[in-house]
């Protein structure tokens, strides 16, 4: 029977932490399930297992691998799942530049998936989308996302000429709020690293967008900033 | 010279870690610095001490402890932060209803200080407020916060009897985007636990509200869920 290591990013696979991440794995994403990793204490194991008959994917227990993988957390239920290419198609893209925070990261693709946002463009060096952290804030919500990634800007806008480009930036020229959508184009939402933001190149990106708030703080928080953009956008595209 | 145990919640202190929280307390809450922990690493020290001239806040070199604050992350400055209270103001509150996770609540002072509602009350059991973990999403801006507990609800109510209510829960009757605010009203925008939401019981409470979003998720993060409300509060208030 195989075993499986803690976590490394190099490993060709990953792991999903907790029932309700695993289940939705489950639901989105089946074939690529290797194994589950349960604890004795786990007592939804006969249901599970009667759902997934005819599956064929292995049930493990092992408690030691669940406390390496989550030494914090009691974990009683986990998948091991295949990591595997789904690139992003033609449409609305969030694209985030050199995101550096697992928990930001999830949180953005559960908020994408909320609001029907399902492709994801990362510019390296990033946070992997397929770190179990990640999976954990995104409450499984990866199942459901496309992801490509790229090594700069540029590359990604050769594959994608036609998109319309809104960076987000505090020294962007338009307030979010007076934002007007044109109808029946692909558009791009573009956000920079959570340290530094975009880098000044990007005022010459398409429409600079920005998120007014008071200067009694710095900056919002990227999750914050990319969840208010998607907001903004399911009210203009309602009326 | 005084000497600073690691965190504990029955302390009369807390810890504020890394130089831009620890500047925003300064400017905010000078009086409240019991004292700077810094790392022999930590180059900003002179221009720091210029800074506090005449405000006699101790600076006490310390690497171990710094290291015992925060494990994973290498902090060069900290302030010791007397706990003190500031309660709400009559005026717009957030209402969070026993709060569990840290960054959570740290992330949605931020949004909150950054859209202008500085008025926090809380229903324990809740994380705290003053944890480091809170302070360090916070990214400081807690100094410019006022906070007050309660132990119920209807106890809250009985202080504040005249807010104009909205509970968000799922089952909520109308959606965010339709809500029109009553000017000249004190407003309370009250949310649930991260895990559990709001009890059915605040279906009864004032007008509830959903934020809608495909059913792809079962929720959206608690830190999203109010960071989407004060933004479009932002728009209502303006129009």
């Amino acid at each position: 029977m195989a075993s499986y290591l803690p976590y490394d990013k190099n490993l060709p696979y990953t792991y999903v932490l907790g029932i309700f991440p695993t289940i939705e794995v489950l639901n989105h994403r089946a074939d690529d399930i290797l194994a589950f990793i349960y604890h004795a204490d786990f007592d939804g194991l006969g249901s599970l297992k009667a759902r997934c008959d005819g599956l064929n994917i292995p049930f493990l227990q092992d408690h030691k691998l669940l406390t390496k993988l989550s030494p914090k957390e009691n974990v009683y239920l986990a998948a091991v799942l295949a990591k595997k290419d789904y690139p992003v198609k033609a449409g609305n893209h969030i694209v985030l530049v050199n995101p550096s925070n697992a928990g930001n990261l999830g949180t953005i693709i559960r908020t994408m998936v909320g609001f029907g946002w399902c492709d994801l463009v990362i510019i390296r060096p990033a946070v992997e989308v397929e770190d179990p952290k990640t999976i954990r804030a995104a409450m499984g919500a990866n199942a459901q996302l496309r992801v490509s990634y790229y090594t700069s800007f540029d590359q990604y806008r050769m594959d994608y000429p036609n998109q319309v480009n809104y960076p987000f930036m505090l020294k962007g020229s338009i307030p979010l709020q007076t934002m007007v959508l044109a109808g029946n184009q692909n558009i791009s939402f573009i956000f920079g690293n959570e340290g530094s933001g975009l880098p000044d190149s990007f005022l010459a990106v398409g429409t600079p967008v920005k998120i007014e708030h008071s200067h009694a703080i710095d900056s919002l928080n990227l999750s914050i900033a990319v969840s208010i953009a998607l907001y903004h956008y399911s009210l203009a595209a309602e009326f």
